[in-house]
């Protein structure tokens, strides 16, 4: 990514954290809380599952049945991309299309990334199976009842500027 | 849009009908027999449904509510935006973005977008409701099973080069 990429890229953080920390409830609060105090809160969330929505005998179906390797269907406020290739846009590349007025924009997953990154932990979740983010990252390890830490923190350093 | 847009944008051509022309079906057979013919064809369908999919509760429903005004649900080969103001990315950064390889790029609606038009017709439908396409785009009038007649256009003016 070049530097004039990054000039209109919003701000990316990352949330990371074994399955069931608490971590989405972390950031629907934190999304709450900045967006009441007027930021332009973005998310993106990683979804390993297929979006069950193209189903058989729709037109979009009948496209790609037919076809076609990427089809897009645009609705009002709404878009959904299915492609053929494992190979869709790059985060950065999605966030500047879509997000280009955000303020800041929140991601669940995409550790391949190498955003900064918040990591949520629970003393009680103890899933040695769980690869840790790299730690050069992580600006910051917080518990799922942390939103007024996680709030002065982003506020701090991408939004009061 | 500048001649470098131009450049790196695939060619985009619309389908326009009423509905109930076989607008769908005749799409479908031209994908067919351009994809073996080993053209990399894309669509793009215009859909003023609300994509059900957003449900209650689930995560991305979550980060909506909690005030997201951009929500992407990044899966393999698919994405999903959500978006809350009506002015998504325009259909020419669209199709740069997630078309990037396709050689042609077949349209239904988009009727503002002042493509090139593909007018397709049939006797019985008369609906005199339907605003008929802005004929200095129209490239060709043809009927639902103008299959032949229509990859040969595609061929000689988009593909053939």
């Amino acid at each position: 990514m070049s530097d004039e990429d990054d000039a209109t890229t919003p701000p990316l953080v990352s949330f990371v954290a074994p399955s069931g920390t608490g971590k989405t409830t972390l950031l629907q609060s934190v999304i709450e809380r900045l967006s009441a105090d007027g930021y332009r809160v973005a998310s993106v969330k990683h979804d390993a599952h297929r979006i069950e929505l193209d189903t058989e005998g729709k037109d979009s179906w009948r496209l790609r049945e037919a076809g076609s390797q990427d089809t897009l269907l645009v609705g009002r406020n709404q878009i959904l991309w299915m492609g053929e290739d494992n190979d869709g846009p790059d985060l950065h590349a999605l966030v500047r299309l879509f997000c280009p007025k955000a303020d800041l924009v929140l991601v669940e997953g995409f550790r391949s990334a190498g955003l900064k990154t918040v990591w949520v932990q629970r003393s009680e979740i103890d899933d040695r199976t769980w690869a840790e983010p790299d730690r050069r990252n992580v600006i910051a390890t917080v518990g799922p009842n942390d939103t007024e830490m996680v709030v002065d923190l982003l506020v701090d350093h991408y939004l009061n500027k």
